[in-house]
């Protein structure tokens, strides 16, 4: 059995385990804090991380290390061209993991890592036509088409978010207006229950106990909760987003056709909370809905596990 | 040296020529006009349009037919789901052209021939990243992802036109709002011309005058005529036009981040007019412009040959 | 009592009657066809209807002439400025006028007029904040502030149909893109149902059987009727253009904060069909909702006389 | 001669004159820090303002005296309904101060004060039909129609800056979206520059260097000065801020049908680098522009005075 190992680089962790050809996780996952601004101790840490699991499965050949990082990997995967939550930009990663793992090493971008693995192994497996979508703060995404991880021509395709879904709408992080990520993202379920607060406090009256009144403290899981519990205000605002996060898909299926969509992230907790809203919202705003065959919507099954595996798996192909 | 038969079926006519491995239509192109409403008709004459190549190049050798078609062709490529032009829908196509050609037979959507013949011997040669945006009455397109031709899981992808770039904007013909070809087509062109006469009657003096005075005969090729000879009203046309047409390719560039976009389509007659105004609108509204590289624009190079020569090479493939 | 005469100019009929102060007409309104395209004619109309009525009221002293016409009416109530459905443009209609009836002359947009009527005598009467919305074929308008209709600088104020709801929304007749009208009128109502009928077949099915099969048939009594008796493909279609109402309104209280909006024209025929989504979206729009009087939204009630009875209540005053 | 005082009540000065019948302020504008989320201490304040005027006035008799509050103040000018900068709400105002000052009490909203100034005796004196557009961080108004302010029902009327440019678009503090003042204000000018720096920082790099480097601390004063010293990057933003401050008038010229538009505010003070692309944008957006006449547009002459001047002469009257 071939074994690799995938490496999960976030903002806050590094995570790692040992990955078999059937996308399971050998053994435990390993977890360090993720060095920040500095591309050596990083690296260090990886090394480490490949050390330890290596120790661990003494019994198992490992074939190479896979990492996924939140940033945009260059078109050779050998360069970090901009990570902005590690503060990292234009550095030769792939190099520097090489010197430390003495085995072939693959750096992705992880949210393509993990709509591998979800491909492969997850919600979209055995479907060569897969878009992953992440809610999570922002909006990410992976494109798996004809069977195959596409990165496009320099490495940064499937930067979904940031389509724009509203000429002049609202300001983006990436100095755009109207992206979809200000619309579909957990940011945009916040903005909701702000704006419901703001303009109807009887209506968000739960949603503003669970902030201690405080609109600006509204957050996210509190608002799952709200909705979880049958709180209409939580549930409108669900509802907003579901609606944007099926118009996307929408267009998204105009361009690319998938099979299904695999929707990740923490925002999809909410289950069908989101999810049906969003259903009636793709079927509603996709072109030739009349004559196509329309695409699944499904949630994501491989949860945070997604990008070790998604990493590990890109290292053995 | 191996040769196909290249067909192309459009609204009016039925294109045809034998085509070698570089891309090269040998001897002249055959027409026929295309039979309406009568798939047998329409087989029959792909029949005899190929009987007549083979006698042509009696010394040579064809291996297959490939045949582009203005409608939607299924996952297959072996049914025909609509191609309303053609007044067809829900057709086995390769079925009844194989009974005739007695050779293999690929059928594929016109605008998916169109971009694969680009990506290989047209403006897009020598990159496995290519996007084909076809400005005509409505805007088409085809993508290359990774050397393929991508079409999707149900054999629709690349429906471009219809991806939404303004919410709740111009009703489009597929029941759908805002879609892209409402603002960066032929007819968006006729429509800014149509407003300004509306709204600006002396700046539109010369357009109106090409339309013997009358807003609602305003055509595309006279507003380029107009515009080619530096009229001011035409060329603001143009430069409208053409700021959708950008800002639709950042959109798609953030999705796939190709290598270049390939213009074609009447409108793309226009040349820089339109080419000009469509880059400084990607530019300034591509996602990471200050980081990313940024895709080429190029006009198309094959024209009307396109659908010719690049169903001709998906049936060698 | 002081009686004096409306007269209603549209663009197929010209209908006129006697008004007592109260805004009542005194007997039968009288109707003749509306000349186009012939000033001349059309006084002559006007002198004619006025001399009948006068003969009809013998008893009564008939102290002045008011007319309310389809079109732009400059800032001195002395000429046409354009009035595009009688075929008139620039044209001195009040003198015009004058020299036929030997009696004071009033001559007003004929929205405007029917404002007035409803502020003081129909579904605004004891308000001096009221603004008239008349949902026809296009979108009309009458403001009345502070006890006064206003009339703007140059006599075009209240052009509510024009104001903008969509940037680069749908193309309006005007020659500007995304103006109310295109979504709150009858032509909107008609564009839900064909676009449905387009992409959802099935639900749209009873509006298809209404317009016999063809799409293009479906016009806006039939969508109401369906409405009327519950079909949810018509009903779906009167959320849609009602949520675009109140959205409006919303805009106009914005700016205007009048105490009630009374909605007119064909559209409101189907009542709380179209007035309640209308108001739902109003309450969810405006601005400062948490802690304004929000507008009344009333249904006018004076129906097709309100023409008569406002410009015979203007050339009272 | 008949003078009255003005008061002017700001978010952190009190400021206060005499002033004549001809809107001059005779001898100096008093100020005092205002007091916040404690009426009592504001109406003292004003009380002890309006003694200090009357003593250094001897020889005149002060008729009244107007206030003007930047706030809601409800139909009978009576009471705040919401002056969230000063922390009031609901508040009997006016009956504090009258207790206070022994002569007649005028309250109204500090934007409408400002408008009624510059129609009467600034940039639209001689007009009947002026709309004052304040862009500050915000975006205030006022309206004259017909030669009368215009309240509205509930005095909340011409709340210009909260009527919606973009559906769907940038949020807004009131809790709705694509508000007017998110386009057109202060702070929409330096969301253009901080967008700008974002996607194109060599272009922004004056402002970049203004601001030390950092993007958050871009400054609207700082931008004015670099469009003024010819900085392209600043002078792109206030052509992006002036096409959306003419396309807002342009729906208000639909609505309004002013003569003329006065813009005040600290955007302003840019000039003709503002009000030219606004009158360009003014001219392209309004409806019926080939036939009606075209409201002015012109710079506040009155400046931080209006409100002192607006309020003493509203109290006149």
């Amino acid at each position: 059995m071939r074994l690799t190992i995938g490496v999960d680089i976030g903002g806050t962790k590094v995570a790692a385990g040992v990955v078999d050809p059937d996308g399971r996780i050998l053994g435990d996952v390993v977890r360090y804090p993720t060095p920040r601004n500095d591309s050596e101790a990083l690296a260090d840490v990886i090394g480490r991380v490949v050390v330890e699991l290596r120790e661990r499965s003494t019994d198992h050949d490992i074939a190479a290390v896979g990492v996924g990082i939140a940033g945009f990997v260059d078109e050779d995967r050998a360069r970090i061209v901009l990570a902005a939550n590690l503060g990292l930009s234009d550095d030769p990663i792939t190099e520097r993991i090489r010197r430390r793992v003495d085995l072939p090493v693959v750096v992705e971008n992880d949210a393509n890592a993990a709509a591998w693995a979800e491909a492969r192994f997850g919600a979209g497996r055995g479907s060569d036509h897969v878009v992953l979508v992440t809610l999570g703060t922002g909006v990410g995404g992976g494109i798996v088409m004809d069977g195959r991880l596409q990165r496009g021509r320099y490495g940064v395709a499937a930067e979904v978010g940031h389509y724009r879904v509203v000429r002049h709408g609202r300001r983006c992080g990436c100095g755009n207006n109207g992206c979809w990520e200000q619309y579909a993202s957990g940011r945009a379920l916040v903005a909701e229950a702000q704006d419901l607060a703001t303009t109807d406090p009887v209506r968000a009256a739960h949603l503003l106990k669970l902030a201690d009144g405080d609109i600006s403290r509204i957050r996210g899981p509190e608002i799952t909760q709200a909705a979880l519990e049958g709180d209409e205000g939580a549930l409108e605002c669900f509802r907003a987003v579901g609606e944007w996060v099926g118009l996307g898909m929408a267009d998204l299926a105009a361009i690319l056709d998938p099979e299904c969509f695999v929707v990740g992230g923490g925002v999809s907790d909410a289950g069908d909370i989101l999810l049906a809203p969003a259903r009636a919202s793709f079927d509603k705003h996709v072109t030739g809905r009349a004559t196509r065959r329309l695409a699944d919507i499904r949630t994501a099954e491989l949860g945070s596990q997604a990008g070790i595996v998604g990493a590990a798996d890109l290292a053995r192909t």
